[in-house]
Formats: C-alpha cells, structure tokens, sequence
C-alpha cells in the first residue's frame, strides 16, 4: 500500500507547504503508512541539554517545526517525517556521543545526508532524532600517487569530484544527484550511476571507512591501500545498509585518473536483437575506453523531446543506445569509435546514429537519457521501478506492462543503464486509477522475482521497499540480514522502520 | 613463535616424506603450534557411516594416513595437519547435510581448496575433517553479453580462464598459482593478483554467490547483476573469510572482454623517487590500458637473473619496473607505449629501458619479475613478508631491514606490486639463526603499524598470522569479527584455529 500511495503523491505535493507545520502535531501514537510507532523513549529537555553540551557550536542543533521542516521531507516529496530536533555533528566523536547517549536512553535516530534518495531511506518516520552528517565535510587527503581520496562522509560528491580535478583525478561514481548527494549516502546505499560499467561499483572502489555503531563504539576500518587482508571484511557490511547497522562517518576510496577525450554516440535500432548485438560489439570493438553504454526506448525519447523542447537527433527507431567513450589520446579514440561505427551500421546493427565530442553537443545527446525520469515524472503521477533484469529478457517488462496498463495511462516507458542490466520502467498519466495500480503491483516484482531479477538495483529498500525484499532474497538470507541488525543494533535504535521490517 | 619457525621450514622439508605416517601418530592431547586442541568431538564410526549416506559415490571419502596426506600439508609446507578423514562433496546440498551433522556433533572442519594459501589456512591443526572441494567444478554458464560466469566453487582458475576465452572474455583475476587454485579460495582468501590494478578487486566482480553456514543451512546470496541493493550485503561477509564463516558453493562473477595487444616494458631507474614518478606518469600517459605495474629491486633482479640463468634485460640500477599494457588496437597501444617512453627516458625519469610485445619476449620479461619468490626460496630458509605500505614510504623497509640483518643473511630483498602500494619483502640465506630472527620480527609489523600499513595485503591470515592481526585492525573492530563469528557459527567448528585467536 505505501509504495503504490506514495509513488503517486503527485497532486497532494502542492499542499505540502501547507501542511508543514501540522505534520508536527501528529499524534505519534497514530500509525504512519501502517508502521505502528516501536516503543522508543521521547526526548527531554534534559536530552536537548546533554546534547548541548556534546555540540557547543552555535546552529549545530536545529529545534522546532520551521528548522526541521526540510529535514522531515524527501527531495521527491514520497515521505513525511515527524522529527522536531535535528544534530549537526562536525567530528567522529560528537556522532559517537550522540549515539552513546541515543542507545542509552533508547532514543531511534535517523540519519540525514544529501537527501536525494528516492525510498524514504533518510527521513525519519515519526519522532527520530534526525543526525544530519551536513558539517562533516572535510577532505584529509587527495594523494595522486595512489590515487586515493580521503574525507569525511559528508562530503557533497559534485565537491570532491571538483577537488580532485586539481590532481588529475576522477570519483569512481557520477550520479544525477551529484549536486547535492553526500559520499556517505552514496556508500549507505551502494549508489550506482553512470560510470559503474567503467569503474566498478563502491564495493570495489572503497578501500576504507569508520562508522559508529549503535552503542556509539567507533569502529576504525580505514585503509588506504587496495589489498588488505586482515580479518573479516566488516566495512562491506556498512556498504549498503543504508544507515541501519551503523553511522559512516570517514571514508578513503578509490579514485580513477582523468581522462582528456570523449565522444558520445547516439544510435537507432529497428529490433531488441539489434541493441543487445550492438552492445556486445562495442564492449569488443571500444573496450577499454566505454564507459556508459545507455538504452532508450522510442516512448522515453518522444516524452523528453516534448519536454525538453529539443528536436529527435535521429529518425524515429524502437530503441535507441547512449554510449560514450573517454580516454587519453583523440585521434585514437575517433578511430576506434568510427570504426565501431562503420562496422555496425555496415552491418546493418545500427541503423543510424549521431556522434558528438564537443562538450555543449555531448550534454545535449546527455540530456535525452538523463532527462527522461524528469520529462515522465512532469505528468500528474509517475510510478517509477528500478529493476535489474537478465540482457535477454531485459526489455520485456515494457510490453508486457503496455499490454496491462497502456489504454490506460499515458507513458509507459524503460530506459536505463543495459551495460549494468539495469532497467527503470516508468508508468506516467493524469489519474492513477486503482485498477491500474492493481495491474501494476505486485505484477512487476512477480516478474523480476520469475527471471531472478533484483527489485532495487541502485534505489535501495528504504521505507518503500522492505516488502519487496523476498521478491530478490531468500528467507534464510534475510533471517541472517535480521540476525546481524540485532547484533549490530540490539536496541534498533538506527534508522527503525527502514529496510527490514 | 609460529611464524618464525614455519616460515624458515625449509631444512626439515627434506625429511617431511618420512614423518607422513607418523603424523597421524601425534597425541591429539598435544599442543601443536603452541595451541591446544579446543574441545570439538573426535570422529567415530558412526560418523563415517553417516558420510558414507550422503556421499554415496565412490572416491568420495578418503580414509587413512596414505589416502589424506595429501590433505595433510601446504603447498609450501609451512604446516602439518592431522586430518584422519577427507570428504568430497558434488552438491551443495551435500556440503549442507556434512556440515548439519557436523554441527550437531561438534565435529571441526577444515575447507580444502586448490591447496595453494600461504598461510596455513586450509590444513588442519588437528584431527578437523577435511571437507575438498574440488569435486565441485561445473561451470553453469557463461554469457558473453552481460560477461557473467556462473560456477560451483572447486572450478579451477585457469580452467575457468580457458573455458572464457571461447567467448571473448577474461577472469578478472590471474595468479601465479592459476594451475591449481579454485575459485572458492580466491574469494575466501579475497585473492589479489597481477591484474588487480586494471581489473579492480574481487569485492567489485564477484556478483553472487552461495555458501553453507556452519549448521548447513544453505544461504543463496547469488545474483547476476552488477546492481542489485536488496537489503546487506551479505555476501561481503564470506569474501576473505578464509571459510571460517561458511563454504562458498557456487559464485557469478563479472569477466572483463578479453583484450588482444599486449607490451611489456622493462625499465630502469636511478632512484625510488624516479619509481614514482614512472608509476604516475604512466597512469596519465597510457591511462585505460595499464593493467600492471610492478617493483623489482636491484638485489630481487640480481638473485633471479642468477636462478633462471638469464642475462639481465638492461644495466645496473637500484630499481627496476615492470609495466605491461593490454588493449584492442596495435598501432593505437604501440603509439601510447613509445610517446610514454620517449617522454619518461627524454625526462630522464626512466635510465634505460626495453619493450616487449611477442609473446614469448613478454614472458621471459614477466619471468624476472614472477620467478623472483622462487629465487629466493632456493636458499636455505626464507623469510617472506606481504606488506601495504603508503607509496611515500613504500620502499623504506628494505633498507632498513638490510640495516638490521643485511650482514646476517645472504639476501634483503624488496618488489611487488607498487600499483597497489602492495610490497613483499624477502629475506633468505643459509642458516636461520635466533639473532636473525629477532631482529625481523616483530620490526616488521612495528614497522608497517607505524605508516598505518597492512600485515597481510593479499595473503590473508590464516594459521600464521592471527597474533598479527592487531597489528592491522584496532580492538574495536578485532572484538566485533569475533561477534560475527560466534553469531555465524557458535558451535566454532568452521576452520578452527584460524584467522581469530
């Protein structure tokens, strides 16, 4: 019921600024998207005070409902938070003392990062404490040498990328969100994006960080070094449990060298066997120097031509690819692209195609893929899944869900990230009938669960997900996922109600 | 203690044919190693009976000292087990009904994979049953498009990397122990490599996997799929856990497309700083098609050229690198190559240097840098250390060891994989006495704890290594593995004796 009722809060999202201030004087013993409150302390003002005393810089505590407000709400408008004071914390000990006192007392904590998740991961959901990780936002070193970044977790992504461009050097992840998006949340839920079929995913690049647990024990698991092979692997725990088994407070990653070329290749198909054959052949003919490789369907790129306001960059086709290459040397890369070129389209694989390589051209072909999820989401409500799908059968959740649900609503469109095997199917019209979220849901975990697909490929489970999770995990893996919150945590005071349910 | 006596094994290894029979001889009430045997049961008849049930096939069971003293010692016959029974298993089912009944009975288990670790980690100590692998060897599937391999875990390395070449594809990982090692040890040693630096670590490819936990229950973490953030990571827990927290059955890995150039070059330099100015250029200069970049000192050249009867590629320096480039286009990797070169030497960063690209040129090239452990190890005893130390001060041990003991013993020497700031350190000669001894050890985990450095960068820890752990990992973090651990496997007979202590 929560996924579908706030996957479509489109209307209501006008009222929002209207309801800020009321938002506060609900009752917490009234259920929240069926979520009955857990049996957590309330705050005091003794609480405030102790908490005073940890955080003596002025603006590090945020209290009432006009400070709060942009704590207690999600960049997508999909969730509401109750939460009346907000921490600031600037160093690993404050978030230890913080959470000392929080498990002592039995007060449940959520933490806030950049806020651009988009399963209600980071807002609380009653009366949490909200930690925002916002003044931890020093960076320790950039060493060339080794390629490696250290800093603390709140860290904005689009920040130390520029950083590190001094040095000649790149983030392993480049996400939408990058503006805002903070490298701690990026770990808490493994974020994914467009350089991953590159570079890797954070599993790889992150090479050492501290969290604090419940109990407020710091646990130092910094490394600056690629091979380290002392003990168990704990740091991988805190990758991806999205703020539940610990707070990630420092970080050292992995960072790639520049690169100096790019080239951005925007290509029409007549057939699906055509995308995957394209695909296949780029990784052989442009190997080390691909780095995204893009599907759009014809429905994505009609909705975001109208848009945007652009023209189509070629004829109409059923499907079209991204892709882009970057490396070091130009006139090798534009051989090697235009020889992949004359391959596949001599061959009849592509059926036509554009190439881009000066900066404002290659933001525009950009454009059409990044900007979809805004063009679909300009409708009156947009259900959006972000699924991973086996390359065979990749495609066919779109015409499987147009035959349900396309005389019903207006868009129903998949695009994403086919280098990754990453699908985003998106459902868009003017009223989000229950008949259509009835053909939808559970329909398309059902379908992911038939292929063993993942349900939450770079998203997360967060507040909308946790029903979903034995759609992509056994009993058995979810009973040791339990196993080791209750260790981890056995107060559950660390983002309740998020996750695991 | 252990350590010091094992690792300088090599006299006694003479007589170790001799001694096989009466192994199984020793006292179980006896310590071994300085460790006392934990109160596990001992095997009856009764048990084998109950394997003989799950293990209907022939050759599945091993009894007696001739049949298991194989299973009995390590490659490089640093340790002695007691192991009276092996167990081969098909199936993960069959690994789950052996590891239920050895819950039950708390009977120890020791997991044998392709028998190649360093560390001691997969030999008995006592009179643990040893559960092989290596029956369980199919490949399930290999798929070119998305580039993912499926296969039970006792799959050989280079069976697999022999098996994708058909389909254009690579393992992302090569070892010199290829010939023999399985894939369920790579990951349960989270084995590094060679190809580390272009290819990343095992934590970013390994995509799924399944692995039995110490009361047989069977927990399916496997997945296709480069993204997939259903819930924790659970998988991360097995990767490096030497089989103390499970047995991995079965594995999905990422495989790179398989390239088709190949230069290696062979250089020399005049200075450490002039090393690190090569290793960063070269990363900028041939950036996307870098894939090693190796360390050799003058003293590791000087004994390997004498062992291998070969004529020293160049002149005389203090240091000497190793670079190979792999790509898709000749005349595209052949140009990057010569402009590095004629820059680096035009500099005067690099002295002198030679480059390779025919196969059998490139492989007497990679034999200076890959036979250097065997030069060593031809001595009467060596010592041999695996360290990741910060770049800045990557090469400081060995002049300082050669300080300590360079007048004691025959040969100091430092290489090793400098794109991944991953050094070892040998020191060998005729006689291993006390004085030697204890003037390496414990220095050089002083030595390394003092630059924040790791003990053990791609050997893991195994039987030797546990007293060094704290070297490496803080209390903190040493007391929640050992929470892991007992939440994992509270009956402790998972590879006993190993990893933590």
């Amino acid at each position: 019921m929560l996924n579908k009722l706030l996957l479509s809060i489109r209307v209501p999202r006008r009222l929002l600024g209207g309801i800020n201030r009321y938002l506060h004087e609900i009752p917490l013993s009234k259920d929240r998207y069926g979520i009955k409150r857990a049996p957590f302390s309330s705050i005091t003002d003794k609480d405030i005070q102790h908490f005073q005393n940890i955080l003596p810089v002025q603006n590090q505590i945020l209290l009432g409902p006009e400070e709060t407000t942009g704590y207690n709400r999600d960049y997508f408008r999909y969730v509401r938070g109750l939460g009346t004071i907000v921490l600031k914390p600037r160093t690993t000990n404050e978030v230890s003392a913080i959470l000392g006192h929080c498990n002592k007392r039995r007060l449940a904590v959520s933490i806030f990062g950049g806020n651009t998740g988009v399963c209600g991961g980071s807002i609380p959901v009653f009366d949490e404490i909200i930690v925002s990780m916002e003044l931890m936002n020093r960076i320790e070193a950039i060493d060339e040498y080794s390629g490696i970044l250290v800093c603390q977790s709140g860290c904005v992504l689009e920040q130390l990328e520029e950083q590190l461009s001094a040095k000649r050097m790149i983030m392993p992840l480049d996400l939408g969100s990058k503006g805002s998006c903070q490298l701690g949340g990026n770990l808490a839920t493994n974020a994914g994006g467009i350089r991953l079929m590159r570079y890797g995913n954070l599993h790889g690049s992150v090479l050492g960080l501290e969290a604090v647990i419940a109990d407020g024990t710091v646990i130092d698991l910094m490394s600056n070094f690629k091979k380290d092979n002392t003990g168990y692997h704990l740091k991988r725990m805190f990758i991806g449990s999205e703020g539940t088994l610990g707070v990630i407070t420092r970080v050292a990653i992995a960072c790639p060298t520049a690169t100096t070329t790019q080239n951005v290749l925007f290509l029409g198909m007549e057939s699906y066997e055509a995308v995957l054959r394209t695909f296949l052949e780029s990784k052989i003919r442009l190997g080390e120097i691909l780095t995204s490789c893009e599907l759009i369907d014809r429905v994505s790129l009609e909705v975001t031509v109208e848009y945007l306001k652009h023209a189509a960059p070629i004829g109409n086709f059923p499907f079209y690819m991204l892709l882009e290459t970057t490396g070091n040397k130009k006139e090798h890369d534009d051989e090697k692209v235009r020889e992949f070129l004359e391959f596949a389209i001599g061959r009849g694989i592509v059926a036509d195609g554009v190439l881009a390589c000066e900066p404002s051209k290659v933001e525009k072909l950009w454009q059409l893929r990044e900007r979809i999820p805004a063009a679909t989401y300009s409708n009156n409500f947009c259900l959006t899944y972000d699924l991973s799908l086996p390359l065979e059968r990749f495609y066919d959740i779109v015409p499987a869900m147009r035959e349900r649900v396309g005389h019903l609503v207006k868009v129903v469109c998949g695009f994403g990230h086919i280098g990754d095997s990453n699908i985003h199917l998106n459902i868009a019209g003017d009223v989000l009938t229950n008949e259509v979220q009835q053909l939808v849901d559970p329909f398309v975990y059902e379908f992911s669960r038939k292929l063993n697909g993942s349900v939450s490929a770079e998203h997360g489970i967060g507040l909308l997900k946790p029903k979903y999770l034995s759609y992509s995990k056994s009993a058995e893996a979810i009973a040791l996922m339990k196993q080791l919150k209750v260790m981890m945590d056995p107060k559950a005071i660390l983002n309740p109600y998020k996750v695991l349910v």
